[in-house]
């Protein structure tokens, strides 16, 4: 037999991944034909031309190829304090990054992630808790793995949302219910929001085991407040669900009203020992870019013993993260610190390219204020806008007639053919809403703020001119 | 609530993994407590003293920074063709080792890979059908995730196996049909044994979707002969079963009269053409040993564009492998040229290496030879011995008289106190052949041959009081 579609598991099958889905099969067509694409796809910072950071790049060099260190020429050109990490980091893990390390990771990075979440957030942490995992995405995935029981078990996941979660639970059977976003009220979660959308699950007989939060929102940009955590705490606490806290944009906050908070923060602040948290950061944003080292860890806390075992039975299945990985890992919890040689250049790197961000999302911003029919709130964080698209109703179309399956697949082609206009007729590449989820009738795309400053000027002129013709087409058409 | 086992995925909990369990957790407090062990349970070679290749090593320094290259002092310690190589990496893929690549990893390694293939085996390959992995098992856990249908569904794998197989096969919810490798024929695969342990699947009401088969095998170190290939292909072929050949120990052959075939090489000499074939490999096995940087790749043959399809969805849900395993892959199946300068030393590497493993194969097999009570065919190839334990029969047990779960149980308890004794009288860590699985009354441990020779030499004379003593004290006790 040759293999084809009906010999594949039907849950692989129903899973959908919009970030790499066919917009972007068709931007790398066009590429290879010799046009010009703004990639605004994926948050994949170095692939848009941020540099990465030189401490951590000098020192994984020397791990990667010790022999330098023993050659006074080399030595000379490094930082006293790149040399001594590399030391430290060989003396602590003489295996250096050629041999499978203990299947939760190497246990000393594993003791600097739990210091540097004891730093951040002012609480005990234990190392022993923590996982170091392939990006954050596999950590995702052992913990949905991990969970889902039943055929009727569900996790309750964001509208919008990162797609990870939506693919992964169908690809594992599991139940997606999804949560809205309240745009209206800069992307927070909504306690109406969630408890109806908890009880309608219920009535559907699903049973919910936990929920996913993203934040900073991907891909909405948005910080949650203190007490919206506060909240989603309380409503998982009293509904007996995990939290999975998606914590990987945690270095991306812009807005100077806006702060991050962890989720074991404040469950520890309101003393709260009983909902089981599993939260994921990556070494992947924030400042650092890293995404093709895929560096990250899962970090657990309130549950049992045994339930520790589990994870790390499963981690040990796949042996264990990349180690450099896992190093760049350790790099992030643990730069230079202030008085050393690297510091100063290690700090205005950061700097510049958190501030570069920071820019970048108010041009687009201010940009998109002069389109009519885009709107944007500001991004408060992360690496993402999630852009509103006014749409004019087609006529002779009423979505009210339609079922909800029949509604979502009508207005999923509408902003997927809006976006693949978008690149055809201007390079741009990003995602439609609808491979995020968005409230029926309304219409998103999602765009990073990646790409350099004259890029996004760039981007908001050729966007305007591209919605203005698209809206006039449309309404010619309909 | 505390997250508890009962909370838990119970195809989790099913699954198990021998190779880093309790005897693995016991030496490493053994280790902790200032004990000497020697690591035999794992094909971890750089952790038992293998250096990496310097050429490998020298290439990645550079793609980790590149800035290095602009600095005479650095170009003139490296040999120019490792800064040429690195270079053209550079110019062919720009952003290096910072950003995600495409899904199924960069387009110029993937066809380096097809490259290696044609060369290896004389064959048409496409490189859009070779997959770039986080080493080769999640390459495995893919095909096994995406080929498991029904609950019915199972996957024919050897007895003995890798418990990477069983462990995932339990995790996604499949069926184990085992088969049992022919211990008095080399460990080949026998024909009868496989239509005996089909048949018996399908009474049971399972459906058999693939079959399994690691060659060279981990742990028998056999190579399988051209012709016991050839009638595993038509098996196949007959039952409607895709193949997934492990060949992650192509280069650990050295039986001289064995020779490593590719089951794609065979398939096209037979002109077999409708056997779906998946086959993975690794850069940490062979003579890099490079498991840390979990590089590795699955190539696909005789499936649809939509099987493909899927495929590349699954691989982009978490994004792409980790870019440092990618280069270290493409540097294992584009090594450097007869004619360049990094040749000489690279070959002696390679050389070294391979022959120090042929000479401590050979050590162990004579070692064991000296022993009362363990046997063992000569390792053929992989990294790995099997070795065979007489045990005595425990007064007043009888095995007859159990189900076969009871026997499995018991025997799996006689195994694993042999080898928790073993470790804990001489630090030696081996695994039980019960987490391999062994037919019924015999009993096994797999060690690998990978630590220095002396090591070895030392391993064996323990192994020998240890086991005189143990079954003289069986023999009292029973």
């Amino acid at each position: 037999m040759i293999l084809g579609r009906k010999h594949l598991n039907e849950n692989l099958l129903g899973a959908e991944y919009a970030v790499r889905g066919p917009i972007v099969i068709r931007a790398q067509e066009l590429e290879r034909g010799g046009r010009k694409i703004i990639y605004c796809n994926i948050g994949n910072p170095q692939a848009l031309g941020q540099s990465p950071l030189t401490y951590l790049r000098q020192t994984l060099s020397l791990i990667e190829h010790p022999e330098l260190m023993n050659q006074q020429a080399v030595v000379s050109l490094y930082p006293g304090d790149v040399i001594s990490r590399a030391k430290s980091i060989l003396q602590r893990h003489p295996h250096g990054s050629g041999a499978y390390t203990q299947s939760t990771g190497i246990p000393f990075i594993r003791e600097a992630v739990a210091e540097f979440i004891r730093n951040r957030d002012g609480i005990p942490t234990d190392s022993d808790q923590v996982i170091l995992t392939d990006g954050a995405s596999k950590g995702a995935q052992a913990v949905l793995l991990a969970l889902l029981r039943k055929k009727s078990d569900g996790f309750m996941i964001p509208i919008p949302q990162y797609p990870l979660y939506s693919a992964s639970i169908a690809m594992y059977n599991g139940n997606q219910i999804g949560y809205y976003l309240d745009e209206s009220n800069h992307w927070q979660l909504n306690e109406a929001a969630l408890i109806e959308s908890l009880e309608k699950a219920k009535l559907r007989g699903i049973h919910p085991v936990g929920i996913v939060v993203i934040n900073p929102g991907n891909p909405t940009g948005a910080v949650l407040s203190y007490d919206n955590i506060k909240m989603v705490v309380e409503f998982a606490r009293h509904h007996d669900l995990s939290i999975i806290a998606d914590e990987v944009y945690q270095e991306n906050v812009y807005d100077p009203d806006s702060r991050f908070y962890s989720f074991a923060k404040i469950m520890h602040d309101l003393d709260i020992t009983d909902v089981p948290l599993f939260s994921l950061h990556s070494a992947s944003k924030g400042f650092l870019g890293e995404c093709g080292h895929r560096g990250g860890y899962l970090e657990l806390r309130n549950i049992s013993p045994e339930v520790l075992t589990e994870f790390v039975k499963l981690q040990s299945i796949s042996l264990c993260a990349n180690v450099a990985g896992q190093l760049t890992t350790y790099l992030m919890v643990s730069p230079p610190e202030a008085n050393e040689e690297s510091y100063p250049l290690y700090n205005k790197e950061k700097n510049d390219i958190l501030s570069a961000l920071k820019n970048k999302a108010e041009t687009l911003k201010n940009g998109i204020d002069q389109i009519d029919g885009l709107s944007l709130d500001l991004p408060q964080g992360a690496m993402y806008a999630f852009v509103k698209i006014d749409l004019p109703a087609e006529k002779g179309v009423n979505t009210e007639k339609m079922t909800e399956a029949e509604r979502l697949k009508y207005e999923g082609q509408r902003d997927s053919s809006y976006c693949m206009s978008l690149l055809e007729q201007t390079g741009i590449c990003v995602v439609p809403g609808s491979g995020f989820g968005q409230l029926p009738g309304t219409f998103h795309f999602r765009t990073t703020f990646l790409p350099p400053q004259n890029e996004i000027e760039e981007l908001v002129l050729r966007l305007k001119t591209f919605h203005e013709n698209y809206v006039k087409k449309e309404s010619v058409l309909s």
